[in-house]
Order: structure tokens, then sequence, then C-alpha cells
């Protein structure tokens, strides 16, 4: 099997950075620390990871990360060089094969005291991938049809209070908001089945609302429960989804791994929503774990049709940069041209973020989900949503959100509420 | 449901320390960022997660992680508090359920500003879990039985180079280490399914020396195929090595995820070993990830046997307490007393740890892996097990190393050739 796999890094060492960059290369492939009888020549040629770039960045007094090798001369001496370096695995190592490349390119590297900091960045993967694994079931074009929401951006909430409704109050909520006109509703990810609101008792209660409103409406809200659980009660969980109507799911991404989304895509007849919690671990700090750009590709191959990409100006750590790069990444194609996810922007968002949002990434594709930017608007949820809709609408035809607000009072009041909150 | 989960977390803040608990607390349950209609004094009573320690740490300039809110009169006068707190979150919010709880205890808890570092610990979980979940079928006693190991340590190594040998070739090194009577080898972690090495063939070729060599013997070696791969293929890939015979398989448990090693644990008939590889990401940062001691604990749980630990002057950045402390892990019983996990004590491991291990740990119920110190041992691999046997011995008996080795030339050797190299 040829072709190969580039992985880049960002790396941090008071080493030379060709030793270390070959030494990341060896650990992830052939390389042993001690000379092997089996490690030949010939051996190397076909199964070595070879090192294609590296590009220095700034040197720095201090190590990001406790472990590191003692430097020669002396701690009181060193420097700590940062690079960015892309390795090339070969592909007859593993295969196309997504749990094996994780161990491959996100492995045992990160344990090496030759570098004082280590983040996979991007992931270049050959066709073999796109070949073997099955990408997003719906995607963009598919989740606006079952949405029934074209040429502006899916508008959503979050259930909150996170836990503690029961499947009635839930459904209530739903009532509510569904009244409302909302596009999109989600369970929080605490909120999966837990024994004061079992999956199937606030299936059965959201869908009876739902399916009236539909009825009634002609627009089926979209509801994505957390079918988050182990895996045959997860596949369950989605059938009894189905059966009751109901149009997406969603799964906490690191809970259930990425063979345990893989079935569940393989079995799903709806789209399937992505929730990335905890993934603060894997990318708050610069110098340790995985990237946006190269996580989300391991998750859309896997399945994911939607996925989380925090929002702008919002309420956790991450950067706008880093949430526009996030939008983006999402977006771009990796082996055909749908096979894109939808970008879900969330986090303290209430619409003031919308003109910025669409400034800086130029779409509509997106899930634009407010919690309490609706839930808690001073006239409540109905007018919230519509709030939310007016700052899209301002946003995608130019016009200064506080011009548009003077005549449209939900905006209004939404900027007097939430406008200096931050 | 009644009962409680209790998580404990190493935290860093420029805020009180009280508040930022207590934001976690109720970002983790029924908190709102925004307070919402829903969010009354009885579903809090009912629903919300309690601070129930803090026990305040060192103070220190700098922040551990970007991202943190501005600290209140400027960063030029921030002082970072750090401290450890207890939280303790409902049973009744999630139910025993494992993938729900990595969602609880650490999901978006990583991506708060309020805090610069946060790092879970150790849980405490109702015996719900322990209901519920299997934990490891075979542990200790089931894998010294298959493998006809007592009293000492299980021996064993990994197949090197990690990737590049065809089945045959590793069908060879396995023969070699067979004859010279090694208890237990494993695959690498980058080696699973590869093109150039597929399972089946691999499982085929090594099982006909280790049958073979059982039948002349007595003893069977244990060998643990990497069976990591999508869910379909896993538990077929663990068919195969039952079909042929084999006592071992192994899963990179962040390839395959809790629900992944789940399935595989309820269709096992032979002891699942456990391979950590990635858990550097969660590990290396103080302040950032998850602490090994709560991380086995989900592990065991959903049915690993053996469990990786690394081992002390190991090869890679962790430090011997640290490792210490895992071994203690993951023979603390949670909810019976053979729900332990047999810690795999690996990296550059050749016998010269082995007093610092016994003495430290007290125990030989351990599976002790060197790959290098028996490969490349300068009187062949039979004399890098026999020098490794008789570290042992020595270090059970109380005897210095060196005094063992001068009627031990094969523990002289391996001292001469390794006992310099750190």
């Amino acid at each position: 099997m040829r072709g190969a796999i580039l992985a880049r890094y960002r790396i941090e060492t008071c080493l030379p950075l060709e030793q270390v960059a070959e030494t990341l290369a060896g650990e992830q492939s052939s390389g042993t620390f001690l000379p092997v009888p089996g490690e030949t020549e010939a051996l190397k040629a076909q199964a070595r990871a070879k090192v294609l770039r590296i590009d220095p960045l700034e040197v720095v007094d201090q190590p990001s990360l406790p472990g590191g090798r003692q430097p020669r001369g002396g701690a009181e001496f060193a420097k700590f060089h940062r690079a960015e370096i892309t390795l090339e695995f070969p592909l007859a190592n593993l295969g196309a094969n997504l749990p094996t490349l994780v161990a491959t390119v996100c492995g045992n590297l990160y344990e090496l005291s030759d570098h004082t900091g280590c983040k996979l960045l991007d992931l270049d993967l050959p066709p073999a991938f796109g070949e073997k694994y099955p990408g997003p079931q719906f995607s963009v074009a598919g989740t606006r049809k079952l949405a029934g929401v074209h040429d502006r951006p899916i508008l959503g909430t979050i259930v909150k209070p996170s836990v503690g409704f029961t499947p009635e109050q839930t459904a209530e909520l739903v009532r509510e908001l569904g009244e409302a006109g909302i596009d999109f509703i989600k369970d929080d990810e605490l909120q999966a089945n837990g024994p004061s609101c079992s999956l199937r008792e606030r299936v059965a209660a959201v869908m009876r609302v739902i399916n009236t409103l539909a009825d009634r409406t002609g627009k089926k809200v979209m509801y994505a429960f957390n079918i988050t659980d182990d895996l045959d009660a997860m596949l369950r969980h989605h059938d009894t989804v189905c059966a009751a109507g109901g149009t997406c799911v969603m799964v906490s991404l690191h809970s259930v791994g990425l063979p345990g989304l893989l079935e569940l895509r393989r079995h799903s007849a709806i789209p399937i929503h992505g929730h990335r919690n905890g993934w603060g671990m894997y990318a708050r700090h610069p110098f340790l774990g995985v990237e946006y750009t190269a996580w989300q590709k391991l998750w859309r191959l896997a399945g994911a049709d939607h996925l989380h990409v925090n929002g702008l100006q919002n309420k956790f750590w991450e950067s706008d940069d880093s949430v526009v790069r996030s939008i983006q990444a999402c977006r771009t194609p990796m082996f055909r041209p749908d096979d894109t996810a939808m970008p879900v922007v969330s986090s303290g968002q209430w619409g003031g973020q919308a003109p910025e949002t669409y400034r800086r990434t130029g779409t509509t594709d997106l899930m634009y989900v407010a919690g309490g930017g609706i839930l808690a608007h001073p006239m409540g949820p109905a007018a919230g949503l519509r709030a939310l809709q007016q700052a899209w609408q301002a946003a995608v035809e130019g016009i200064p959100l506080a011009e548009h607000a003077t005549t449209h009072p939900e905006l209004m009041a939404t900027i007097h509420r939430f406008g200096g909150s931050r």
C-alpha cells in the first residue's frame, strides 16, 4: 500500500531541532532507543517516518512543559527552541485505519523527554482514508433539508438548566421555543440518560410536542437528543429517537470514541451532532495536545455531521482567531465536496456576535446556538429568538446592529440586556 | 437514585477560590451563566453539584495556562492561587454511566476562563458503578494462571522494531524469545492491522510458533496481539486470536474509547492488555488534564485487565514518584477485591530498576516489560531474559545487584551494557 500520512507539529526543545525531529519520527515508526538486530536498512527505508520540514520559530528561556531532559551545560544556560515540523509516516505501516492513526500521530510522542512541548497541528491524509471511512452522512445540505432552513444560519438553543428538568419540563420548554419558531434545540452534554430524565421518556415527551407543532405549522424543530452512552444503549437510543420522528442525535465525542462514533454513523438514519466537551484539555496549552484543525478531521471521517467550534467573543478561554480557524477547518472539504461538517457556534452567543462572525467567516452555513441569549431575553424566549434572527439579518445585509435595532424592538432589548456584559 | 460522585481537582486562579469552585460546580451541573426561569431552588437542591472542600496550596506570579480572565486591578498585580478542591455531583444527574461521567467530570470545565489551570486528580464513585460495569475479567490471578507464572513478575518484551517486520519475521523473534523462556510478548501500539503485517497473518505465524513450543515445553507464551481497530474489526480480531489459541489481546485505550473497550470486555474470552499511548497529553502538564489515579478507574471499570504505568527511571518525562503512585492505584480495589488491574511496567527497563521497583511497591504482581533490555543484550535475547530474572530474584531476596551479578554472568553483562546509560 503506497501513500503517506503527513503530520505537522509545534515543538519546543533545548536539544538540536533536527535531532528531536528525528527522535519523534523514530519513536512513532520503526525506531528504537537501543539498536536491535532487526532494524535493518531495508526495514528503515520501508517503515521509518521521515522528517519533511523543520521551520524554526522563536527561542525562549523557560520550558513550556516539565519533564524535559537536562540541557547540556546546565539548566541556567538553557534556551528552548520552538519550531513547526512535518513528519511523513508510510501508509503501509498502519493502512487507512483511524484508531491506529491516533496511536501513531498522537500516541507516545507526548511522553518524550527530548522535548518540552509537542502539539499536533494538522494532518494530511491519503485518499485511502476517504475510501475506507464514510464521512458525514448529512453535513450542511442534509441538515438544512431536515430543518427546513435555508439561506441563513440554523438558529438554536440548549435546554437550560443543563440537568434537573423532568421530561415534561423539558417538553414544556420545547413547546415555548417551538411556538416561537426556533429551528434547533439540543440537550446539554450533561443530560444523557440519567434516572431523573431518561432518554426514552424525554424523547416521548419532547417529540409529542414537536410532532404536534409540525402537524400544525409544517415546520419540524430539529432536536439533538444526547444519546451518549455505552455502545448498545447508544444505538438503541438512536432507534428510539427515529421511531418517535426525531431528526438528530447528539454524542459527546470524547466519551464515545472514534470507533463508537463510527458504529453510530453506520447505524444512523439522521444527522449526528458532535459535542466536543473535554476539548479544552487537547487545546488550551499551546505546546501540548492537538489543534482543532487536526482533531476535526478525525471526527468528520468517522461521521460527525455537526461539530462544535465555540463562538466569537465566547465565555471560555479561546480567542476569536482560533474559533474562526475552526469554522474554516470544518468547512474545508477533505476527500469530496460534501464531507464537510456543519460548524456549531455556541457559548455566550446572543446575536451581538453575528456581524463579526459573518464578516470573518463569510458564511451562514452555521448552527448558531444561544442559551441564555434566548432563554434569558427580557421579553421572553420568543423575543430572544426574534432578536437573533434580526441580528443575523442585519449581519448579512451589512446593516449596523444599533441601526437595525431602532426598528426591531427585540434586538434593541437584547442589546440593552447583553450588549454591555462584555 | 441516591448517591454521589466525588471528583477532586487541582486548580489555579486569580479569582477568589470559593467563587471559582462554585463556578466549576455550576458549569458541570445545573448552573447557567445567565439566570434562566427554570433554575428554581428545588431544582438546584436536587441537581446542583456541591463544593465539598477547598484546600489552598501555593500562590504564584504567573498563570499556568493562557486564556484566563483578566484579573481585577490589572495583570501586573495578579497573583494566581492554587488549591485542591472536591466537588460532589448527584448520581441522579447521570446515573451509573461511564460516558456521561466523562462529560461531567472532565468535560467543558477545562474551557473556563475563570481558572488558569484545572486537572482532575481522583474520583470516588458510588457502588452503582461497580454494579453496572463489569471491571476486569482476569486481572492478576487470571493472567498468572494463563501465563503459568507465579511468585514473580511476568517478564516480557515488545516486538521491536515497532513496525516493519513481516508476520514471519515477528514469528521468528517470538521463537527465539520463547525458547529462551519468556513469559509475555506484546505487539507495539504502532503495529495493529497494517497491510505490511496483517493481524490475521501475524496471529497465524506467531501462534504456530507459540503452540508448537507449548506442546514441547508445557509453557505457553502469552502474546498480546494489538487488535486496536474499528469496533467490528476489533471483535473479529479477538476471535481470530482465540481461534488460534492466543491468550491475550491488546488495545490502545484512547484509540478505542471507553464504549469500545466495554464492548470488547463483554465479548472477550481472554485478558485485555490496555495500552495508554497518548496519555502524556492527559498527564504531562500539572494544571491540565487528568491524573493517572482518576484515569485508570475509568478503564478498569470498562474492563482493562492490564494497564501500562511506565517504569521507574524510564526513558520518558515522568517521575518515579508518579510511576509508583500509578502502580499503587492499579492495585487498589474499587468495588471488589479482584477488580484491580495488573500494572504493566515498561519504558527503558533492563532489570537495573527491579530493586527500586520492588522496594517502593512491595509487589511482584507486575508485568515487567523490557524492549532493548532483552533484545539488545550483548549475549543475545535469551541471556537478556535470564538477566531480568536474575535481577528480580536479587530484588525480592534483598541481594544487591552487583553482588548477585558476580555469580550470574548474564546479569553482569546487562549491568555493564545498560548500567551506565543513565
